[in-house]
């Protein structure tokens, strides 16, 4: 059984959402300057890297990050591989996945993981997202995870629209997931957050496990 | 299958090693306010709640905790329930633990879940820890990751002999697992710290599946 791990390194020269605070990572406590142990201290927006999204992150007063249902966060989930020249993934794109009638998590491989594996520093807002009717044929066809491989699952200033139908249906969100060097297909996913009480947002790390 | 969640909720009142910072997570864009969606700030020590320790924490120049084996952090791993009369867990304690020879992960279960149950926001410095003595017995066992339910795996004052015994024989560790509710026995364990790039810890999502 083959491990992908499909999680950004948090490290401070990462791209961040515009406007969100940068990644500050750096050692507190030195044993070289003559502390017991080294200690490190971690300052970041919790929509940084490889995160999941709360309803509250654009529903007032829906639940935290913490209430996401364990049994949606782990399970089968297909990969699903859009071709280069899919700009934005529409309904249209959705209906022409051939995704199983019975699939519950669906992660896209898109353009985007290209961003990745050649390192980008950079935000890139011409990333591919899901627009809105997008969005509204995943909750038609009861999906109750979606990934996406760049830091927002909706195209760049077209957030509410997406966030609000996938939101409103309970859908669970992973946004920045590194899927370059994963192939299309059915996998075991194991995406666990960070347990931060009440955040619209955490960090993840997630697998996926295969043959 | 059960789920036990044994992982710490990350919040402002959680109680943190001294001299450590406390937990900052709070709304820096709120909708109410204008804002397009709400997004939170975490700022914490990376050796808050639950988390792992890499070798870097007390051996200078050692690995971080991205660099910890995913073949260490999954899998089986037995839970040791130790009386409430166990002060430390000496090499005595270990021995007596009857732990298999075939078993690589361990997660003791002591008197310090008590704390967790009762919700105990101030800091416990008599909380129970494995001696320097009860660590190299663990290496002797071939144990490869350790668990405790306290904010250190080293009993308070005593920080140094235990880790470095432990991270220098390449242990993984666990520490401040919530371990109230879980009865003795083997789990699967599934440990997924934060993916922080060359950093001394990790805060970790920790779950035990059992039947």
């Amino acid at each position: 059984m083959q491990i992908y791990d499909v999680t950004l390194g948090v490290q401070p020269d990462m791209p961040v959402w515009p406007g969100d605070p940068s990644v500050t990572l750096e050692r507190a406590k030195k044993i070289e300057e003559g502390a017991n142990s080294n200690v490190s201290h971690l300052d970041m927006g919790v929509h940084t890297g490889t995160h999941v999204d709360a309803p509250v992150h654009f529903l007032p007063g829906q639940t935290g990050v913490d209430q996401l249902s364990l049994d949606v966060l782990l399970g089968p989930a297909l990969v699903v591989e859009l071709s280069a020249e899919t700009e934005q993934i529409t309904a249209d794109v959705v209906h022409h996945a051939h995704i199983p009638s019975n699939t519950r998590r669906v992660l896209f491989k898109t353009r985007n993981s290209a961003f990745w594996e050649r390192g980008e520093k950079a935000f890139q807002p011409g990333f591919c997202g899901v627009e809105a009717d997008g969005a509204q044929a995943l909750v038609d066809l009861g999906i109750q995870l979606v990934g996406i491989d760049y830091l927002s699952v909706a195209p760049y200033h077209k957030s509410r629209p997406t966030h609000e139908i996938l939101l409103k249906a309970k859908m669970v969100i992973i946004e920045g997931l590194n899927l370059a060097g994963v192939p299309a297909g059915l996998y075991q996913l194991y995406c666990l957050p960070a347990r931060l009480v009440g955040s619209d947002g955490a960090p993840a790390r997630v697998l996926l496990m295969g043959d």
